[in-house]
């Protein structure tokens, strides 16, 4: 499994030997999770962030009323987790389940850390991430306050077209946080243009 | 004005000392922007991000009919700033003018990029910086793609108590992404309980 080598590599100013990435690699712990199965469940401490080699998964709210609310979507090469649950130690709001099988490497809040200090790659590779992060869910905050369901879906298509491709519409609707009728709706008037 | 020497010893794990500061200092560029005085305006590169000694900010979006969206609101010791901008030097989307008379620390991205690598306390600090906002924008989505009005407020008073005392109520209703009477009807109401 080197995709988590071609990975650190697409983000490193300096390349990682195979060598230095055997080392790095050996803080990640490996595992499959079939389709339906949870990474992490309501109520549970994130204790790991997970790297995802092959498949797809969801997060997502449970709401007083028991509406599911989709949080967020990964695929191939998204990282996913409860961050605030992984760096405070507190039990997750969310659950987080496999959408296709999945397969994952594993990595704890204490290696996190370690690869931090001791590997200049993973220190890089973090900051890049994290500032990617924030400007992706600015983008999503200003959408989700500001833009119009047709202006909403226009953009996660130009910035998600793989994400149409892989999750029903069902699951998309909630993501932008509309329903299934208006994203119907929406995509009819999309095709016509 | 040392409020910036305070707050990066907050974050850092080994202090810094008084003369590392100088040198650390010695990368901002100290400003005074007016009430109603842009830092940043629609269209322009975000050259630099603004350290807010005093005073308070506000981001906002003007959508196609000329209604403005509360994207984001500053006071002392937050950053403000639009990072797609600055990291991507793409023109912005976003206006950001002072809301009171500011003093801000201004450092560019060839500085950010210098500290990140000469300063590990900056680096370190970006690093703590980016986990929160992560941590925040994280629950801001959620919040606003499936919280209901009140939960949305309650939330929104529970992490920043301060800006209710220093934002009138239409700039926090559009913050929230709600109207102005849909707030008030929910303020009433939390005044109640």
């Amino acid at each position: 499994m080197d995709s988590l080598f071609h990975y650190i590599n697409k983000y490193a100013s300096t390349l990682m030997s195979e060598e230095d990435f055997k080392v790095f690699r050996s803080h990640f712990i490996q595992k499959r999770i079939r389709k339906k199965q949870y990474l992490l469940a309501e109520g549970e401490i994130c204790k790991h962030m997970a790297f995802i080699a092959k498949g797809a998964m969801r997060k997502y709210y449970i709401d007083e009323k028991g509406v599911e609310h989709i949080v967020d979507l990964y695929i191939e090469n998204w990282w996913a987790g409860d961050r605030e649950s992984f760096v405070m130690f507190t039990p997750s709001v969310y659950h987080i389940d496999a959408w296709e099988d999945c397969e994952v490497l594993l990595i704890s809040r204490e290696n996190t850390l370690k690869l931090c200090k001791e590997c200049p790659a993973f220190n890089e590779l973090l900051l890049k991430l994290d500032e990617r992060n924030n400007i992706a869910t600015q983008k999503r905050i200003t959408s989700s306050i500001s833009f119009t369901a047709e202006k909403r879906y226009a953009d996660f298509v130009d910035c998600h077209p793989y994400f149409v491709q892989r999750f029903p519409q069902h699951i998309i609707a909630s993501y932008l946080g509309i329903t299934k009728d208006t994203l119907s709706r929406v995509r009819k008037k999309a095709l016509k243009k």
